[in-house]
């Protein structure tokens, strides 16, 4: 494409690489963006290379956050005693939003994965088991997704951590509420039965 | 939600400013801009400054340009008896696209809108008049969309400039190549039926 001139070109493949972004979103955002303000698009650059600079891992926990430790592993009140893991800091934040659970978190930043070569060395594992060491932790609730490699990540944690005693758990898989049995897949409607509780 | 830390909201906010970008598209995008190379968004944040800063409007035919006049105005191998009036810049890329109009263009950067407010001053329209009576046109195409407002503002100019001897002409509009006349709406077909030409 060489319609375009050389600056809007180079600003349409930046924003084509973009997740989810193709040529055609790419286009359209790149002219929406010079039809802009020159303020607003100063601002929008600004942001961008604002959060990428202040945005940094958790030491604790592996949470995104701009000062460490997080506003989470920072916060006294919450309950010490259960750690919640994830793969990843929106998996967190969609736990924080059930407004549900007041323990701490660890973000794994991935799943074990061999097929893609991605050991228990290659995610942020080790300072899962200082912290258990350190920390007074009864329970792990583990809220890896239900993938095969979250499963395997799941059971990789677990069959690690129960010889010291501490509880741990994984979230239920089942019919999600407001589904249809109809509807659910064959392994979601399996977990449902297999995880069934009484009366 | 301040789920989020600071820069990171901010983030997501300007993003979700964008066109076409929602709520958890702008969450998607942030947290993949976080976890690229501090260079690449760097790179992403400055293209972005500096395709605002270079892309400007040609005073000749109001495309948008790194350099005034544009390519295609400054090119003098064109034809210089046929102008191509259309709404925006990339109605103008769509023309050149097809390779087979080898005129220059006039870009109206909207169209009339009586509802909205917006009069035949609004739009790139004074310069076109200028234009007509400087260059050595001898039809002007009109290629506004086949919309309420782009219909109006064909007809406007049609009216407007046929007086003065240059041939007005409007593209066809009908069924689209690969279309199938069972899915068209009745306006499409309509406007088929009207366009028809002898074999």
């Amino acid at each position: 494409m060489n319609y375009y001139a050389k600056p809007l070109n180079r600003l349409i493949g930046e924003l084509s690489r973009l997740p989810g972004i193709g040529g055609k979103t790419a286009q359209r955002l790149a002219f929406h963006i010079l039809s802009m303000d020159e303020k607003d698009v100063n601002t929008l650059a600004d942001v961008i290379k604002q959060a990428k600079k202040e945005m940094v891992y958790c030491s604790v926990c592996g949470n995104l956050t701009d000062r460490d430790p997080c506003a989470i592993c920072s916060d006294k009140s919450r309950d010490e005693s259960t750690i919640c893991v994830v793969e990843s800091p929106r998996d967190l934040v969609a736990m924080e939003k059930i407004k549900e659970y007041h323990g701490y978190y660890h973000v794994l930043h991935g799943t074990i994965s061999p097929m893609d070569g991605i050991g228990p060395d290659d995610i942020n594992l080790k300072s899962l088991i200082s912290r258990l060491g350190n920390e007074n932790v009864k329970e792990l609730i583990i809220a890896t997704n239900p993938t095969i490699e979250g499963e395997a990540t799941a059971m990789y944690i677990a069959r690690l951590i129960k010889p010291s005693g501490i509880k741990v758990s994984r979230i239920a898989h089942g019919i999600p509420v407001g589904g249809d049995l109809e509807y659910a897949d064959e392994v979601t409607l399996l977990k449902a039965v297999e995880g069934r509780r009484e009366l």
